[in-house]
């Protein structure tokens, strides 16, 4: 589904009162209803659990489809059970381990009964705060054995793992593009691969393009996030806010690899209280834009002579004028 | 001197070998020399005491004439003494310290023999590197104490400190723009200012527009170092090769405050074997691509009103469109 | 009130199910309680509005009594009102910004009914997210005259800045120590000065020890909160997890200034599900072991002999001994 | 060869006028005299080719006996030459590139004849700056085929690679432990393994512990860099200066790891003016009195349950006591 657009439907909730009012409670189903009167916003992912405790998977799939959304996936959300602070697939108790990768199936198995094919794994709560606390490489075997675990539940699902440096945990353990490239050979699954966060790779301190090159190298590249930030942790901003170059790079180098999954924005206008609904729009705008640049780009043959000499003033001169020059 | 573009003169010792065959020494007339062969670069500014090692500021002075060059100002390079390692201003031996207050003193007669009335102090051997090296207390006497010397020595000349957190100190003293600002509180002298260097700022993880207001706030702005980075270190990157909305920021301040003073680019080409004219020609082409964007913004009502209400999504999207959009 | 500690009462929300069972709400006095089981913590702060919305100054300061704990001081939390998120003191909105402010002085009224003379001030939402959404002078008169008519407010009490990089704004206005005195001399109260938060200052880029000097020298320091972290976010982590030398140098130097308030931990516990009984008690323990150590440090005259040459080999050797050496 | 301490030879240059008076040439055989002058000091690493350039690889074989020296191993130096500004193995230009690689058989074929077995490779010139300045998949595939190609000159010698986030380049290819570890997997060579450096492995925001226990995992630890600094950049500051309990994590976990190589010191006290002699003493004495309290930790049980339970309050505690407790 080339060209969709999907939006963090948690980001809705913001203004409720006034969006809804006299509404006691907001479910997942008024969040994405919210959501598709954004013009060109045409997917969502949901979260599981707590995206469905409201609803059932019939119901939500029955209201995507008269709103005109696609279901682009679900994202595991393990920080809604208190028992997972110190641990989902990673935690010293097996007990709350099981859970956590049980939870998961089941997560994969109400996708499908939605009719999706595609699970991020965000393993946020999986690493170490302090020194002295865990046993890295038992941490390491726990986590590829259950990821190995819940890819092989359903080889028609994909499972992504979106990597983040931290938070909440201090440091996570698969926290940049290498580690969990890593950790998904050790695993060796066909279905498994990779979702960046461009926020993410920025303050794991790499080049988005280069993480998404890599990706589709060693493995798949299942997802894309855009948003923006300032490298030094997960700042949630609007796409172009800071790295309009970066951003550029990636959405040619997304072309030249063949993605066609959707573009999400993980962007956190709540946070701050921007008007959700105008705050997508405003990213839609803006990569439509980019996507115009990088078309004039793409097929430039001196760009391409740039690159192979990385000659990187000529290249640059290009892209600067593909951004602010005359057309 | 409204426009002038100034470059760093040291970048362009690169290729001497092909540029200057079958010569040994290079010197910073021929650095100036090569450096007006760039179109639309107009202006130098020397570091002292380097730069006048193998001449005289008479003879520079009418060389500079001669090529068309006008002279921003000087900047002191207390590197070229071993003895200033761990400390000019704040040397622990008092000699020490001595000689680099009298050699900044002899920069700014030799400075003012060559008709420029700038002089750009870059303290970054005033610091400490670990915890119990350095009574801080002293350290910030001292410095503030030859600050005031060296601006009472010629009250013609305006005096400017840049900033920067680091390198070659693990912690420079004046690291960023508020102790920057303390400290020229403490001095209190009317000829005493501040240079901003965008990547400086970017790594010091403050926004360069707002340095450079509150620099104008508190202060005087004297200088403006474009370049760019990835916020972690001084990348010293070609101008716009990241952060694209931030210079534009930083332009469209810069006018609002009045600067009209160089814009000059500290940038390091030479680390990585660019051709130097072609890159410094790099910068002026995208500076005057985002001058002209900011003149698109810079009278909008419609951003005005934005800003007043800090409504991040309006102004992110007229923005977007003037950098990216149709014209 | 030397050696004073206190933890933060949030953190004792943690495990209430099984602390408190059958209970529906735990109060802030209920919290209290909880924390005078520690032994050693013998302080409390409180957060206004929010830890008194079950109950009366006079009833806490009664329970307090009862429970042999002294109050530390307030903080006020803009965060518990939505209306805050864009700005508390630099809000656009003239009314919001009132409401923040007049909020300010029922706390600084209600703390002075129990008794207490701290009001600690971490301004948090006053900053902002993306290039060209705020016009930082008025930013920065905006805060400046509200910290003013705060501080007027009632002179016999002490107004403490707690700076803080960001979170949850990208970059909060008064950030590092630097921009918070600058700020503090703006202003030109006598009762205002600063809290410093160990980890804030390391991923601010300071030097713990040194922002201290910094604040005795330029105003005044008025709170001291201890914990730890990896210097790139607010980890919240145990006293002494990672940066055991320069805890040790804050200490030495927080004795030479003088300073007798309390030292408060500033620790999340609760974000990783410890107890946080044993982790305030962990935090009370180090931080006497680390006062060991200082008092092994303090009077050595070869350690002030290398700190006035700034000998960091010396220092360091007689500071690895103190730590690490035999005894 | 357990226990034995490396440090970087050309630190011992620093003084070189008031150490060898009336010298104009300093050798590194000179080099190695002063270093063996340190109490403690036992073996070198030496740079190819540059330590080389004065004499042969017999005369400097003879010359560390004399000294009681061994030798580490050799190391690559690709700074030397101007031409691999842009890249060593990963170099636009097939001439340069096959002289990267050949200069660096050169090397593996040198250490041989004296008799070492440990060829390390910091690939810093292969990386890249700006967006749209290269191919991340051939610079990538570049990599990996010269790397296989430098393991395979000879089997009996280990090559390490030593990651680095940036510098000089502004990202590096290998630059983290992830990546590195991708790398010699795609290559596959069984004498290919990892050398981490504290420092680095630091700015790169990895728990040095964890990265041991990666590399010995998934590769083998052939090479310990030790040294400090503040995770922003690569200080070079002596070991212990700043992360005492994460030193000393690494030193348990080597030992658990059973890494029997030697202990490079990889500081700078060049850079800032310190006597290099004091320095490397101080590193050792360090490390020693950091080995003491890794043998108080590492039998301790009650240890052992606390990190298998990942509970950091317990581990804590027993780590605080083991560094700062009676004893």
């Amino acid at each position: 589904m080339p060209g969709r657009y999907a939006a963090r439907l948690n980001a809705f909730k913001i203004g409720a009162g006034a969006y809804w009012p006299g509404r006691n409670r907001i479910t997942a189903l008024d969040l994405a209803e919210r959501a598709a009167t954004v013009d060109g916003l045409d997917a969502v992912d949901l979260n599981f659990p707590d995206h469905l405790v409201d609803t059932t998977p019939a119901e939500f799939k029955d209201r995507l489809a008269t709103l005109g959304l696609a279901l682009n996936g679900f994202a595991m959300r393990y920080y809604t059970n208190p028992g997972y602070k110190r641990g989902a697939f990673t935690h010293p108790d097996p007990t709350v381990r099981r859970a956590a990768i049980d939870e998961t199936k089941r997560g994969i198995d109400a996708m499908r009964a939605m009719g999706g094919s595609l699970m991020t794994l965000w393993l946020g709560q999986d690493g170490f705060d302090t020194p002295f606390q865990a046993d890295y490489g038992r941490l390491w075997d726990d986590e590829v054995a259950a990821i190995a675990e819940v890819a092989a539940h359903d080889r028609d699902v994909d499972v992504a793992i979106e990597y983040k440096p931290n938070e909440p945990r201090a440091f996570a353990l698969l926290s940049d593009i290498g580690t969990t490239l890593l950790a998904i050979r050790d695993v060796g699954a066909p279905n498994l691969g990779v979702t960046i966060d461009f926020a993410h790779v920025l303050y794991a301190d790499e080049m988005p393009a280069m993480a998404a090159a890599l990706a589709a190298k060693h493995a798949r590249l299942l997802g894309v996030h855009l948003n923006d930030g300032y490298a030094k942790r997960d700042d949630g901003l609007m796409v172009g806010a800071v790295h309009t170059v970066q951003t550029l790079e990636l959405l040619v180098t997304l072309d030249r690899i063949g993605y066609d999954g959707a573009i999400y924005f993980d962007t956190f206008p709540d946070l701050v209280g921007l008007d959700p609904c105008a705050e997508a729009a405003a990213n839609i705008e803006t990569v439509e834009l980019l996507r115009a640049a990088a078309a004039r780009l793409k097929d430039d043959p001196a760009l391409a002579t740039a690159i192979a000499a990385q000659d990187a003033v000529s290249a640059h001169r290009l892209v600067q004028r593909a951004i602010l020059g005359p057309r």
